[in-house]
């Protein structure tokens, strides 16, 4: 009998695996590693949990709704702009949708585009699917390559704004200027949408090959639920269908979804803490001189300076280091030039940034 | 700017989704279409899930366990026969694992196999990964039909046991004999094990290119919360996690999951009953001259006669609108001949199974 791995086909074989950030089990971290939301999620939800648990959990018996029908109603209402629940999928967090748009649109001879850096689960999705991978380089200005994507023969596109790991937003009118040249399906990463200046929705209404991707992991803090959406023309969403797990999003995550989506005046005001928080250190590293971009999301990303005021990726590894020691969890990306000499720090509460802060006092006083 | 569904991948673009079983939303329909479990889960699942919320669902700001490694120990233990943590991996219900499986293992050179009639879900998972299909046809005897299998070129091959939807389930010695003739990947998929005799978990140790797939839909009576697994060799699994996405399986149902597998007591009595029933029932349309499996699952696959002793397509047709009509939910398969003739009943509660009774007799009067 040969090595059952070996059945795996060639390309399968060759994998890695998308590397999430450390989820340590035991307390005493500051985790400001994955970009989860430091305050708790809306009352509501805990409630519609415990409702839909009910007392002994005989709901649980039975299978969810398969299309998650109340959910994409309430997300259709929550954007507005003529949407409909016909414009709306349900994912099991935004990386299934994200999954489904590789797996219908993605193959060996018509690529995904992407822009490095972005999220790094791009290329895990497109190597899944033994796909062509075309990607585009930023500079370090992190201005939107328009010449580049126009020229580009993807299939599918998938920018993320604003962008991971910087931070960096693109205006409306710059993701239009990318549509209007651009004719394969083109998919804006918007998970940290809403810690955002604006965001793409009004342009589905005119370009019906724009698909726009959110979670509910960050600003809705609910991580842990795996609720992600896709907004697109209704034929892109029933594509989505067809490939879709017909139960992706279990009961218990759609009536926690249903309730956060419910309760945005709870949301705008931890968002709004978590963008003072946000500006307030990207302020203070500014001021330090580091180079810290301006990020629109729940994280800043900055490139540390030692006591002798060196940066670079020994400089990065050893901060990160130092936190790591520290219990202080942060995220460091060595694999691409623009991102090693860097740290990415998602936000926390002030207490948490406070003991980050010292933490990196620390650090400049040894390093 | 064309039709942006007509940028699909071709063969997506031809999918047909699967059909899910009609999930009624309005009260008042006694549902034995989907094979969910009548009783409700195990007390400790509703306490699982309430501790894991807590007070104000703060644990669900953070991302769940991206191995769900508690409830792979548990399941490894569970099962015993020197199963660890390695020999397991847990999906967003088994057909997430079926999905992994087919991504895996299938492409258009080198197939799927599977019996007809079996699991409806395959051809459509396969159709995805524009996969090629080979198909072995049971007869009405339902023997397993070895000769083939041991032909068979396929990459991977997918046994239900019991079958879906007759419910015969074939012995240990039947799938080792399988084993020892198929060198591709051979999955068992034992969704309703729990309500068999005999299981093939113990081949496990002797056969590495062996994998069984489990779900907690049906004996653990938890279709709403989507987990299932899947038990083989550590490099199978290995495989396996290589193109799972990392947060497949949210916090409330790693926390609902684990406490089910721990209250097997409890589990026990429900499904002793669930069997009582099913034997009840199998006994008495049997009596009735109805052809009827000997399920070992937890619905029942009859061949309903009219009043004028006829059977085939267009009775077992009358016999679910007329059921349809009287808000009695079950399930009828019409494209295939050995299924067509056939109703599949998932055992209910007693009074539900009065309910179904007393509508079949009223059937039968008009019929």
């Amino acid at each position: 009998m040969p090595s059952p791995s070996s059945l795996a086909l060639p390309h399968v074989a060759q994998l890695h695996a998308y590397t999430p950030g450390l989820q340590p089990t035991e307390s005493g971290w500051v985790k400001l590693n994955t970009n989860e939301c430091p305050y708790a999620p809306s009352p509501r939800v805990a409630e519609a949990i415990r409702r839909e648990v009910g007392e002994d959990g005989n709901s649980l018996r039975l299978y969810p709704n398969p299309k998650a029908s109340p959910l994409r109603a309430a997300v259709a209402k929550l954007h507005g702009h003529g949407l409909t629940e016909a414009h709306v999928c349900i994912g099991n967090g935004s990386d299934d949708i994200l999954n489904l748009l590789v797996r219908a649109f993605c193959d060996a001879n018509s690529g995904a585009g992407y822009t490095l850096p972005s999220y790094s689960l791009y290329p895990v999705l497109v190597a899944i699917q033994d796909g062509r991978v075309q990607t585009i380089d930023f500079d370090r200005t992190m201005q939107l390559p328009l010449a580049q994507i126009a020229e580009s023969k993807a299939r599918a596109f998938f920018l993320t704004s604003p962008n991971a790991p910087t931070g960096v937003a693109f205006t409306r009118d710059e993701i239009e200027a990318a549509l209007k040249v651009f004719k394969g399906l083109f998919v804006v990463d918007e998970a940290y949408a809403l810690f955002a200046k604006q965001d793409a929705v009004p342009l589905l209404a005119k370009y019906p090959n724009l698909v726009i991707t959110r979670t509910l992991s960050k600003a809705y803090a609910l991580a842990g639920i795996r609720v992600g959406y896709a907004l697109a023309h209704p034929e892109v969403i029933d594509v989505l269908d067809r490939v879709r797990d017909s139960y992706n999003v279990n009961r218990l995550s759609q009536a926690a979804a249903l309730a956060a989506v419910g309760d945005m005046d709870y949301y705008h005001g931890i968002i709004t803490k978590v963008k003072e928080t946000r500006d307030f250190y990207i302020h203070e590293w500014q001021e330090l001189g580091w180079f810290t971009y301006r990020s629109q999301a729940n994280f800043i990303f900055t490139e540390p300076k030692n006591a002798k005021g060196e940066s670079g990726p020994a400089v990065a590894k050893s901060a990160y280091d130092f936190l790591y020691k520290n219990k202080v969890l942060v995220r460091y990306f060595p694999s691409h030039p623009l991102t090693a000499s860097f740290l990415r720090i998602s936000v926390g509460t002030d207490e948490e940034m406070l003991t980050l802060d010292e933490k990196l006092q620390a650090w400049l006083q040894h390093a």
